[in-house]
């Protein structure tokens, strides 16, 4: 390999971490912008992490007891009405569906016609929508719970996007249950919390704080809002995942009522939870490095791949033989239910082989030339490892060990991302602490800010958005695992009783 | 069970059929009418077909080297325009978004704001915004093919609407390529025809004729459009898969130009091909019957039922965990490279219990009572059976045969549904015989008609139109295998050199 090779992305992330980020994205192939304003078009290599995220999340879903199913993508405008808080929350970035036909208008373009009686959104979320099916599905007790889950496109209007992380059209799953009890429907958010913490630690290898919404920050319409927190490698949190309570308020507001066992008339108690397509832009931003993409083995597009090396045709016969051969080896194997999944790389481009592989953040590189068959090798490179760091591996023993190779890959990644997160994160109990800690660490770069401030806060709004407005830092959460601590407001000196996670955030 | 229960479904299909398809759909809790126009709420026993059918299809495609990928959901309303008979094709039933948000109008309601600089056309189809990848994507012949499919909804703004059949919004997959010569794209087109075919035969148990369409029913701006054909159970066809031969015409209007070998600059060549949740809707009307829907255990929501069975407390225990430790053992069990699927119905509500399973399709009904347990045996029903043909089977025999029984009734039904399509398929010559099949069999209800006539067909546009307005019967295709066959058209007779397939259609 070359040496100006050996940084294969450009700026690098200490540079400029943005930026960084969209060159990671664009050098492993993984989306694009679309000429359609905020959305994007995801290209194979991504689309096939949103598949393995869908595949793992479904099985878990379902083992909980909850099924698929599917809403219509518009929701009639009266239906959006229905709950106040939601539809203000939703009401300034709504695509709105007003005519359902074109025309050729008098200097021949396409015109839009058959102006609809009442306008239709494209669904931001489906709370209003699928309210109205559960209030007739529901009649008595007997008929709940309903556990449902749909995977979808949604469309939130954003005046600034950034691919993955907010986009105007996004992929997700949403969750919508609805119970005879209010135990029974926190429970289940927060057993849906669990899931997705679970979810995002086992598969994404990527550490979360489980943790509840201050009412600033809580879904419209919500009485409760939980949420997984992550800390990316610009030390900034991403929300990876909600899981709401959602009271009586959508049942009132869709009519969602049952007898319960007195022969009461009720209105029942609902949950909505969901996740989406940024968790691909979580991933990217807690593994990538300077090389560029970096995959958790339980989330790859592919586990590894082969690059046969010859330079004679005759070479090329037996490398591509004994190749074939390895990857037919492989993919006999199953990875935690699936399985292995082997990518061949015959192109003849050098040394750019191996580092389009790397940028790709494929787990595992094998190169297969005459000398390592000649010795029944194998030359492994680990994506865990720095690129250089290559060693040559007997191909039996390369072939028994793989799946725990991998999952060591996997442990590995987690581990890293879980140190990085604990060398970032600090207890902070006096406000000028607090504030050198988001402005002072990086003056020159504004965005590498301490971390994670774990600081006693008064539980006032005004104190919360005094912060935010002079820090441009939130409270990403109230740990769920926090103890209850006297104290004084880390911004206020008011009495406090519990420390929370302030923190810059996507 | 009761006598009155012995026949599921009113109306029963001789009597009124459309009224039964909607019928078995509501009895077995497949789908519902939402409230928005012409939109469909997919159950989560409805649901699970469409999950099947995706797994199935997906799996196919990827053999073929196709990956998925994402693309927007909205369209800007100039790509539409760049392919004129494209347009023309969509322009009647597209929903349009014009606005970005919502604002409160002066009575307190809310009125769409924002308006947008260009309308969006919610996707009705997507090459023109694929064609635009493309274009990007494409500079050599070394960056050819490209094999792309999604997964998504699309809307086509129907008049006239029926579940799975013609809906507003629906769910499908949208295959795209693009290729260097012409002869590529049209074997990926017939490539793409024979997995539809071999789909709806091995998954759906659906029998189908390969053909291509009549130049008035190609897709608007396709050179050439092979479809899939199947006969429903009242004589009518349904198209359930199209495989699109484009040419350059899409090419050229998205500007997908790649370097050939020779250094020229050439308009790849396209390929489009789709099918839809509407397979859903074949799937009922191929199989089901007067007790509800029939289910192929390849494409099944789940494979087998067990009922246990108890008076007493104590046969309750017993019961139940004789039922698990069966069921335990099926699970075991993988049919096709899936688990098999169980579901156990322990509600206290009689006969009522085993229809409700007759109604929702499941292949296998298993009755475990106290009695059968003391004879190790289980009671045991199939759908494509009679309801009252049921027989005790030792449990062992039962369990280890269990696969080859579905397997079984997969081939049944594949076969009865084959020698449906056989008895109503009739080679026809003279215009009195072909009238007559379309109108006289049976004249008190008219959409019960004679099934596929083929005819001779003169090629002429005119006349194929006359039989649609005359008939009310279209020509479904040229089938791929027909021989070249001299004649005179069936309806002008005209010189004709092969036979087509004329049906009434869905």
């Amino acid at each position: 390999m070359a040496k100006n090779q050996q940084t294969a992305i450009r700026p690098v992330r200490t540079e400029d971490y943005p930026e960084w980020y969209q060159q990671v994205i664009k050098a492993a192939d993984l989306a694009e912008k679309s000429p359609v304003r905020g959305c994007m078009v995801i290209k194979p290599w991504g689309y096939a992490l949103w598949e393995n995220i869908m595949r793992g999340m479904d099985d878990m879903f379902k083992a909980t007891g909850v099924r698929n199913a599917y809403f219509p993508l518009f929701i009639p405008l009266g239906f959006l009405e229905k709950e106040a808080e939601h539809v203000e929350g939703f009401a300034k970035e709504c695509a709105v569906v007003t005519h359902h036909r074109l025309e050729k208008s008098t200097d021949g373009g396409l015109v839009p016609a058959g102006p609809l009686t009442e306008p239709l959104v494209v669904r931001p979320t489906s709370e209003t929508i699928i309210g109205d099916s559960f209030a007739k599905w529901v009649s008595s007790y007997r008929d709940l719970p309903i556990l449902i889950n749909q995977w979808a496109n949604v469309v939130r209007w954003e005046m600034r996007t950034r691919i993955f992380l907010r986009t105007s059209e996004f992929l997700w799953q949403e969750g919508h249950t609805a119970h005879a009890t209010a135990e029974e429907a926190i429970e289940r958010t927060r057993m849906m919390l669990e899931v997705y913490a679970d979810f995002a630690e086992t598969f994404l290898a990527m550490p979360v704080i489980r943790g509840r919404k201050t009412e600033s920050e809580r879904f419209p319409g919500a009485v409760d809002t939980l949420c997984i927190e992550a800390m990316m490698q610009d030390r900034k949190a991403l929300q990876a995942g909600t899981s709401h309570f959602l009271g009586q308020n959508f049942a009132v507001a869709s009519g969602i009522r049952f007898q319960n066992d007195q022969e009461q008339e009720e209105y029942a108690w609902t949950t909505s939870w969901g996740s989406s397509t940024r968790l691909i832009g979580g991933l990217i931003m807690t593994h990538s490095d300077d090389n560029g993409l970096v995959l958790p083995p339980r989330i790859a597009s592919a586990h590894v791949v082969l690059l046969p090396i010859s330079r004679s045709a005759e070479d090329r016969a037996r490398v591509m033989t004994y190749t074939e051969n390895l990857a037919a080896d492989l993919r006999r194997q199953h990875y935690h239910g699936h399985p292995v999944q082997v990518e061949i790389d015959q192109r003849d481009i050098g040394g750019a082989r191996g580092w389009d592989w790397i940028k790709k953040g494929i787990p595992v590189r094998v190169e297969i030339g005459p000398k390592d068959i000649d010795k029944e090798a194998v030359f492994v490179g680990r994506r865990d490892r720095e690129a250089r760091e290559r060693a040559s591996i007997p191909t039996g023993k390369f072939v028994r060990d793989f799946t725990g190779l991998l999952d060591e890959i996997q442990s590995n990644l987690y581990r890293r991302a879980l140190d990085f997160r604990e060398a970032h994160t600090v207890e902070v109990d006096e406000r000028e602490a607090f504030c050198t800690f988001f402005t002072a660490q990086n003056p020159v770069k504004p965005e590498i800010h301490g971390g994670f401030a774990m600081a006693p806060w008064c539980g006032q709004a005004a104190c919360e958005k005094q912060v935010k407005d002079d820090l441009n830092v939130t409270i990403r959460c109230i740990p769920l695992d926090a103890p209850p601590e006297e104290g004084r407001c880390v911004y206020c000196g008011q009495t406090s009783d519990q420390r929370v996670i302030f923190a810059k955030a996507y």
